[in-house]
């Protein structure tokens, strides 16, 4: 599963941005330069590609191998409300065991932004262990923009968490980052 | 740079766990199977080997390249206050650039581990960028056991970021992990 978005600003140019994730049940997201998880993507300027054509082409720089992204992989758009308002479209795209593996090994090994704008890859868990940990421990990390809701709208519509599960997910999460937002 | 550490049960038999951590100018770490991130390692049993050769014989499972630690690449060590009360050993060890991108490669390419104990490897930007990226965003996400204090010893250690800058690092860090605990 390889899911990407892209984003408008609201105000001038206008700029599109594209942001992926992957998976074989599970999804991918990168660390980004900024130490926030995110989806791979970036700015796509309308007037000179479509949204589709972008995030290709910034997935091409963010895992080092040619992933089409079409119009049937789009999920949704969302307006971040704080400058510089960008609309973010994300789109999510299913790949073989085979593929993911060929992207892992890319986007260290060819990417163009290893190691500039790409600190690494990781697989997200989508599965909670007897301990707690799993899915919900990685959600309580540090994300980028919407990046978060847009990793849950994902797991939701495509079936890959049972909703129960990614609601009990969310809130063992959010406790766990009100433990940690306490000073120690 | 990579570092890796070694825990000890402090009951029962003595089991001895490593940990590790790379870069160029730049800690690795990993995002392990339970969402939380920390450094390579595992479990060590002091009376079949020494806590250096069972780190060497982890990092090999989990980044895929014999990379062998000595006594010399020694840090600390930390007992956890919660069972099941390990030891921790903790291991640095500098590397070339080349080194590192090749554990890079070899950790999703060979590593027995990878998809399983290990979804996949970052590096922790050690920087802070003008918006307050990097560093201090880097040290808001979720750390399994002492590893975040582990990191921190290490960059100030080695002089790899300047105390005061670490220590604005953490306090900006500490700041956005109260915010996000914040309900939602």
């Amino acid at each position: 599963m390889l899911g990407a978005g892209t984003t408008l600003k609201c105000a001038g140019e206008c700029w599109e941005m594209p942001v992926p994730a992957v998976t074989l049940q599970t999804f991918q997201m990168q660390m980004r330069f900024d130490g926030l998880l995110g989806f791979p993507g970036g700015l796509v300027k309308p007037s000179e590609e479509s949204l589709e054509a972008g995030l290709t082409r910034e997935l091409q720089e963010e895992v080092g191998v040619p992933v089409a992204v079409t119009a049937d992989d789009y999920v949704s758009s969302h307006l971040a409300p704080a400058p510089p308002c960008l609309i973010t479209h994300f789109y999510t795209k299913k790949i073989e065991e085979a593929e993911l593996i060929d992207i892992e090994r890319a986007a260290v090994a060819t990417a163009a932004d290893h190691g500039l704008e790409v600190l690494g890859m990781v697989r997200v868990p989508l599965y909670t262990l007897r301990n707690g940990g799993g899915l919900p421990w990685f959600l309580s990390h540090s994300f980028i923009s919407n990046s978060r809701a847009q990793l849950l709208e994902a797991l939701q519509r495509l079936g890959l968490v049972p909703l129960r599960a990614l609601e009990e997910a969310v809130r063992q999460a959010d406790v766990r980052r009100a433990d940690q937002g306490e000073p120690h």
